[in-house]
């Protein structure tokens, strides 16, 4: 079965089950937005306990605050979220390879194409615990970051399915 | 209960019932990479029947692939995908304003941080169906995206929970 026809299969069991969740309203419930890594093993609504209508869900490669900056500030702005959950997790890709790594091997598949290969930083961390620590400080002193908002830093372990908060819950602007 | 107890709290069910998905392969299994919206009442692996372990899903204010190339590159050059899945959804809020209306907002909030404002493309986007065709043919055309790449685009409605396929299967570098 493609793709597509087990994507078709699936979602009309979760229709048949959908319930009240067509009147949920547009903006999160809870006034949060998570923001944890695209890994494959990771199912945050699952682990968090987060039903439909709960939070915004910012996902990517290692789950990284600058690049959902801009979702945030939207979630912020428009949609009245206040609080932020930023997760990385262990063995994750981002903790394997470096830019220029990575960088190269597409130069050799694409030599034509290096001004854009060039112009990409993929973002990888080198230690996990520093990476949520960063993350965190980097959305707290983001000048865009609505200044109330609270701003929590967690692990997830993909071995045990265990989350760990990292850095104590605090007001932005205030010290780690 | 504050939302980190609540984390906790679920983390503890979730744990108890994890079963053997501690031993999962950071590949996805299913070669697949999900692009989808940030939307708090979407989960996409309950409405797609996605499993721990089958697929990356990447999730950004509107699911837009120009944000989500970094994230496909990774997945695609170091964790094996070949399929990328596009889901946009109705009454999303990336309908709802522009790029120079929500910077004027934030110019009148934050006047002396007008250059960073004024860097930011907040990817809104004025029609739904438009918007799925055309992030499908960013990625088609991407000269970094694999040519062997399967690409679809879908709509899921918020309001039924039914998803629908808008652009037909087809392989990278084919015309819609």
């Amino acid at each position: 079965m493609s793709v597509s026809s087990e994507f078709q299969a699936a979602n009309s069991t979760y229709v048949a089950c959908f319930g009240d969740k067509g009147s949920l309203a547009l903006p999160p419930a809870k006034k949060l937005a998570i923001v944890t890594c695209m890994d494959a093993r990771i199912d945050p609504a699952a682990h968090l306990g987060i039903q439909e209508g709960d939070a915004h869900i910012i996902r990517s490669a290692g789950g990284v605050a600058k690049e959902a900056i801009r979702s945030i500030i939207i979630s912020q702005q428009l949609l009245g979220t206040r609080e932020i959950a930023v997760f990385h997790h262990t063995d994750c890709g981002m903790l394997t390879f470096t830019t220029p790594q990575l960088q190269d091997k597409l130069l050799a598949e694409h030599p034509q194409h290096a001004d854009i290969i060039k112009s990409i930083d993929f973002l990888p961390f080198p230690d996990l615990e520093q990476s949520v620590k960063d993350d965190v400080k980097f959305l707290k002193d983001h000048p865009l970051v609505i200044k109330e908002t609270k701003i929590t830093g967690w692990i997830y372990d993909v071995h045990t399915g265990t989350v760990c908060i990292l850095t104590a819950l605090y007001q932005h602007k205030h010290s780690l």
